[in-house]
C-alpha cells in the first residue's frame, strides 16, 4: 500500500496540551509518526511516498482566508507580542458578546479556536501545511488509480472546522481529501470517522451540502470531547439534509456495539452511492487508549479494515487520533491489513 | 463611612489562573482585601459592617436560574469527576457548534464561562455568594438613608454576565446593587465603571433595560481583555437605547486624556438624572498596575473621588479590580476620601 508520510509533522510539537484543567504532556506527540510508520512498514509492505505540494489552493477549498491567515502567522505574532512558550487561548466570543474585531494574539487565539487543549508552537503552520499536501496527494493519487493510500500525518485534522482549531486539529485532513477528489471531478464522496471522538470539524464543514456524506462513529458526546456537537438528531441541513449520520456509542462499549453501530455506517454507505470514500482513521476506540473508554481489541481494528474493504471504494485513509504508543501501530496496520486482505479477494 | 466588608472572601483561594497560555500565581488573591481594609481603616473612618444574608433573591434577580445552579456545585460535580486541582474550562460551544447538552463538568465549565484565565475552587461559592450579599446589604443601606457605603469583597464581578463568569468574576455584585435599589424603589440608577478593563457583564446585564445606565471608561478592547466587547459603538438597545456609553482610551493613558474620558461620563450621569449611582470602583488604572498599560497617580485617584462626590448622589462604591499590593490600599483609599472631602463640603 502506498504510504504518503508527512516527514514535517515534528514541525509541531508541543511541550503541553490544557487537559481538563491541567498542563499535561501532550498525548498528540511527534513519536505517534514513528511507531504507526514502522509497524505499516512491516505488515502491508508500505510503500513510502513524499507529498507533492499543490500549494493553498485545495486548502483554500477548505478553510476560510482570514483563518487561513491567522493560522500561518500566529506564531509570529504570538512572538512578536513577547511570547516564546507554546500559544493557548484564554478568552473567548461567546454568545453574550458583541464581536469587535480585536487585534491582540491572544484574542485572535480565542476567536479562532473552540478549545485551549491546543498548542501553536512555531513549526505548528508548516506540519499542518505539509500534512494537507500530503492527504492531497494520498486522495490524488487514489481518484486516479484506483489503489488505496494512506495518508500518515500528524497533527489530526478532523475537529477542525472552516474557521476554527482545536482537538489537536488545526487543517481537517479527511475534509481536504474528499475536496481534492470532489475537485477532480468525483460527484459523490463519503467520509467515514471511526475516532473515538466524534468529527465535528468535518460535519460542521459539509453540514450544507449534498455532494460530501459525513458518517462518524462515536462517544456520546454529552460526556466525551467535543461535547457540543455530534449527536444523533444531526442529520445535515439544506442540500446536506440527511447526509450527516451520526452513530452515538455508551461508554465503555466493546465490539459488539461497536460493530452494530458500524454496520448502520456502512449501510448508509452503500445506500448512499458515493464514488470514494475517506476513512478517518482514528484508533483510540482501543481499550489501551487512557484518553478514552471504549474497549476494541487490535483484531477488532482487522474486522474493521476488512469491511471497508468489502464495499469496494476507491478509498483513502487518513491519520487521526490514536494515543497509546504500545499499540497505535498494530491497531492502524491491522485496519490496513484487513482492507488489504479483502480487496484481494 | 461604612464599609459593608465580605469576610468569607478568601473562601475563593486559587493556586493559579490562566494568562496568555501560561498558569501564573492569581493576580486577584486574598490579599487584596487586607491591604484596602487597613487602608481605609485609617483614612476614612471606616466603620466595618458585616452584610447581612438576603437569601437568592437579590441574585437570582440577575443571574439565570440555571447558571447559579452551575456555579453552586460546579466544585462538588468537578470534585465528583476526580479532580482536587483547580476547575478551569477547556473547550466552549462556539459558533460553528450544534449545542447539545453535554453533562460533563468540563463541558459545563466551557458552557457557562468567557474564559479560562479564572479558577473555581472549593470555597467560590461561599465567596461569591457572600460578596453578593455585601454588596445588596450596601445598597439598602445607601438607599434607606442616603448615606455612601463601600461594599469591599472580592472576587470581583463586572466581567460576569448574567450567565457567564470569568476575568476572575463570578457574581456582578455591581449589577446586583443596582438591582437590588430598583427593587427597593429607585426609577433610574447609573452604574459607573472605571476599573481599567470594560465591565461586559453590567453592560450586557442591562444592555436591553433603560432603568439602568451603565457607563464604563476602559482600555481598548481591541488590545485588552475583555477583547470581544467595550467598543464605543455599543450604545444599548430596545429600551436601553442610548444607555450605555463605553469610553475607550489608549494604551499608556495617564490622567491627561483619562480625565477626558471621564468627563464625558459625568456628563452623561448628568444629563441621564438617576436617583443613585453605583461605582464599579477598580484601581488598576493606576501606572504600578504590571496587568494594565494606564499612568494614573495615588492622587488622581482622590480627584476621581472628588468628582464623584460632586454629582451629590446616592452612592454605592463596590469593589472591582486592582491587583498592584503596594498601591491598592491607598488608592482605594483616596477614592473614597476625595469623595468625602467633597460632599462635606
Amino acid at each position: 500500500m502506498r504510504v504518503f508520510f508527512n516527514s514535517r509533522h515534528d514541525a509541531h510539537d508541543g511541550n503541553g496540551e490544557m487537559h481538563h484543567g491541567r498542563l499535561i504532556p501532550c498525548f498528540e506527540n511527534s513519536r505517534r509518526m514513528a511507531i504507526i510508520r514502522d509497524a505499516v512498514a512491516h505488515s502491508v509492505q508500505a510503500q513510502l511516498v513524499d507529498p507533492t505540494d499543490h500549494g493553498m489552493a485545495p486548502i483554500a477549498a477548505i478553510h476560510d482566508a482570514d483563518y487561513l491567515s491567522f493560522l500561518e502567522n500566529a506564531w509570529a505574532d504570538w512572538n512578536a507580542a513577547g511570547n516564546d512558550h507554546d500559544a493557548f487561548p484564554y478568552v473567548w466570543p461567546t454568545a453574550g458578546f458583541s464581536g469587535g474585531h480585536p487585534a491582540h494574539i491572544s484574542a485572535r487565539l480565542g476567536q479562532y479556536a473552540i478549545s485551549s487543549d491546543t498548542p501553536i508552537t512555531k513549526g505548528t503552520w508548516k506540519a499542518a501545511y505539509w500534512g494537507a499536501q500530503t492527504v492531497v496527494s494520498a486522495a490524488e493519487a487514489v481518484w486516479n488509480d484506483g489503489e488505496a493510500s494512506f495518508a500518515l500525518t500528524r497533527p489530526p485534522g478532523h475537529h477542525a472546522h472552516a474557521n476554527r482549531y482545536g482537538g489537536y486539529c488545526f487543517l481537517n485532513n479527511s475534509a481536504i481529501a474528499a475536496q481534492q477528489m470532489i475537485t477532480k471531478g468525483a460527484k459523490k464522496v463519503a467520509i467515514l470517522d471511526i475516532d473515538y471522538h466524534h468529527g465535528n470539524g468535518t460535519q460542521d464543514i459539509f453540514y450544507d451540502r449534498g455532494d460530501v456524506l459525513t458518517v462518524s462513529i462515536h462517544a456520546d458526546p454529552k460526556h466525551q470531547f467535543p461535547f457540543f456537537m455530534g449527536y444523533e438528531n444531526e442529520t445535515g441541513r439544506l442540500d446536506g439534509q440527511g447526509a450527516n449520520l451520526n452513530i452515538v456509542l455508551p461508554g465503555g462499549s466493546d465490539f459488539g456495539p461497536w460493530s452494530q453501530g458500524f454496520a448502520r455506517a456502512i449501510q448508509k454507505i452503500i445506500t448512499w452511492q458515493p464514488q470514494a470514500l475517506v476513512i478517518a482513521l482514528g484508533v483510540d476506540a482501543h481499550e489501551a487508549e487512557t484518553l478514552c473508554d471504549f474497549k476494541l481489541q487490535t483484531d477488532d481494528f482487522k474486522r474493521i479494515g476488512q469491511m471497508i474493504g468489502r464495499l469496494g471504494l476507491k478509498t483513502v485513509f487518513v491519520m487521526e487520533g490514536g494515543y497509546a504508543h504500545d499499540v497505535i501501530g498494530f491497531n492502524v496496520a491491522a485496519v490496513l491489513g484487513g482492507y488489504l486482505s479483502e480487496i484481494k479477494k
